[in-house]
């Protein structure tokens, strides 16, 4: 049986074909720990390995540890960058979710491991040309918006919820009035029966556009879709064909959703990333 | 304008008509904290009312601090009950989604919070009427599998990528002729191009169901439906149809994922949850 050894490290890889995450680590032995998030988040058991761990396997698709084996065998915390081969999915479908569950996945829950952060992540052409990209960008929307030697103002709703569509619309109006660029709906308002989505996007968005028009600037009213599959996205069609100019997603309605509303390419959307809640993720404000 | 301690204290609610979380909360001002999390997951800032937070707004959507107020002024850590009014959103559409959002949002971005960990969630029987729940359950898996006096038996697929359908093949038929009743593929094997998801279940299960027939039992090979939306759907779909008695998503699909999975409504197929990389959630292995 081939010795795993002689195929985990690696100095260099193809940037093409690898996905290179940056994780910091502490181990009480961490080239152990260091190898069981290569073979455990690629090709199988880190400690057990089968008559099917061909030479082959372990050279396509098993992932590889950026640095030498006699540089991991003193430390206890530091750097660690581990590359994973991109052949092992398919890059559409399989998507944020399983580049979310390789980097991100089993690894966690291993014994040896004390602590381990990923800090980075470099992705292959490859791979980000999957991915739209915003539509429009900053700029695009603050020239629409003609907040060009100004700041992009904006304004959320207060009350966040509980409010009723005609209070929404006195709110709204105060801030049209007040000059904002953006009006944001909180991430606490979904769908709820005094405060209805189609009817409020649809009331909000005629004011908003009728306002917009007689100032001669765009406004971003941007309702908030949160909601689960398939609501968000019907939420976003509905938003974008009443000409709203951006709509508003909370990361907790899971990070593949995004590219599932990115992929609609609304004609007049924007999309807001909301991270209410991330810091269970990212463990910093 | 009302005063929100006269509301977002109370001893009870209707349990029938609010969520209960139970948090373990570390912070040098408690009851600032406290607060924070109660009035900014419901109504809105934490310190700024404004001239519609009126007593109804209060009463019915602020989420309410099961305690005393004077109880939570001289602690700095401890166990925290707050009550959020299910009347804020759409059970059905807003969902998982909202839910997470209302327990842990932004309050986790709160400078005064230290620490914030949810610990439990007490949900009404109107929410969960919403969730269909398991449709079948571990006694009927075990009873088809014929594995009434003994354990049921697994075996996960290693090399967990990398192999081909025809390595595949050959390791279904060992785990077969070694008397398994669940077949699991692991997290990391999604769509890739050596082995392709429809082909390979396909296959796979004709060579499964055969030998269930032959044997008088039902063994439950799980492939791995782990993906982006709407993939994740239409491979569950492919593989309720090809009679596979399970399906495998990892929760970095996103816990959304798993309503739109459950409410497929499928024949034959039982969801398995794979927990890879939950512990950025739960800080626990």
């Amino acid at each position: 049986m081939p010795n795993i050894d002689d195929y985990i490290f690696q100095l260099d890889v193809d940037k093409g074909e690898h996905i290179i995450a940056t994780y910091y680590l502490e181990s009480k032995d961490f080239l152990a720990a260091a190898k069981a998030i290569a073979i455990g988040q690629s090709i199988g058991n880190p400690d057990v390995r089968t008559q099917r761990d061909s030479p082959q396997i372990m050279r396509d698709h098993l992932a590889k540890i950026l640095d030498l084996r006699i540089s991991l065998t003193s430390k206890q915390k530091g750097f660690l960058k581990i590359a994973f081969p991109i052949i092992n999915f398919n890059i559409e479908e399989d998507g944020v979710t399983q580049i979310l569950c390789m980097l991100m996945g089993g690894q966690m829950d291993i014994d040896i491991i004390n602590h381990c952060v990923l800090k980075g992540v470099e992705f292959p052409k490859k791979v980000l040309d999957n991915f739209k990209g915003p539509k429009f960008g900053m700029e695009n929307i603050m020239r629409r918006a003609k907040a060009i030697d100004r700041p992009f103002l904006g304004g959320i709703i207060k009350p966040k919820t509980g409010i009723t569509i005609s209070q929404l619309k006195e709110m709204v109006k105060e801030l049209l009035e007040g000059g904002v660029d953006f009006i944001k709906e909180d991430e606490i308002l979904g769908n709820p029966a005094f405060c209805p989505f189609e009817e409020r996007v649809r009331v909000v968005s005629e004011m908003v556009n009728d306002f917009s028009r007689e100032v001669g600037r765009e406004i971003f009213y941007t309702p908030c879709i949160n909601s689960d599959y398939p609501y968000f996205l019907e939420r976003a069609k509905f938003a974008d064909s009443c000409g709203v100019r951006a709509v508003h997603l909370n990361f907790w309605a899971g990070f593949p959703a995004y590219k599932a509303l990115r992929d609609l390419d609304m004609k007049n959307a924007a999309i807001f990333f909301q991270k209410s809640g991330d810091k269970v993720i990212t463990g910093v404000n």
